[in-house]
């Protein structure tokens, strides 16, 4: 999972915990072949997910990309890792796209969100 | 927290589990006066936080930033949010710098790492 040129530019929202996150930090190597097609269609297959929430993504150019999954549930989150598809596309970055990438998996305890228009989720303690 | 531009460009490493982490999503506003020198300032005050463990950064250009926090425990995160320095700098944040921002505060329960000369980090399951 990863870019998105063409999503709306806004954070995802904060939705009411318990909720799960993954955050994938990673840099890319040279050569990114085949990665834009395997991406988009991660990107559909995610989506797909019962408990699929959202996806907040950037990349520095030349730099770090971080990407960041909210899932629903731990159940949620399991579903999309272990489906098999997804799984050769880890493998295929493991061997040709990644550099290297760091994984964290966690379970949302508080979450706040601010807009100069409108203030959304739940209050900050 | 955010711009990294003479940082090495690397994820931050795979902790042993559990440990908590911070990701703030963020849209800037247009008119940015202040804010790196605000933002180099708070690097330096994190870094002093006992329990913190590091950052990763991404920005898209014109688009989506996102910072993520590693945090040892609680406490460590707890002490940084409440940081009078910190809180000041939130506040100017809302006033001029953020067009948008979503704060989730999780506890990491797995975490993986790759790289393509050493792996490293916890196993995953």
């Amino acid at each position: 999972m990863s870019d998105h040129p063409q999503a709306p530019v806004a954070p995802v929202q904060a939705f009411e915990p318990p909720y799960y996150l993954a955050v994938f930090t990673s840099v890319k190597t040279e050569d990114q072949s085949g990665y834009r097609e395997t991406n988009a269609r991660m990107e559909e297959l995610v989506r797909k997910i019962p408990g699929y929430l959202g996806m907040d993504h950037a990349q520095t150019p030349g730099g770090l990309s971080v990407t960041v999954g909210y899932f629903r549930d731990a159940d949620a989150l399991t579903a999309w890792r272990t489906d098999a598809e997804h799984r050769a596309a880890q493998r295929r970055g493991r061997t040709d796209w990644y550099e290297s990438y760091t994984l964290h998996v966690a379970k949302v305890e508080r979450s706040h969100a601010f807009s100069r228009t409108d203030s959304t989720g739940p209050a900050q303690p």
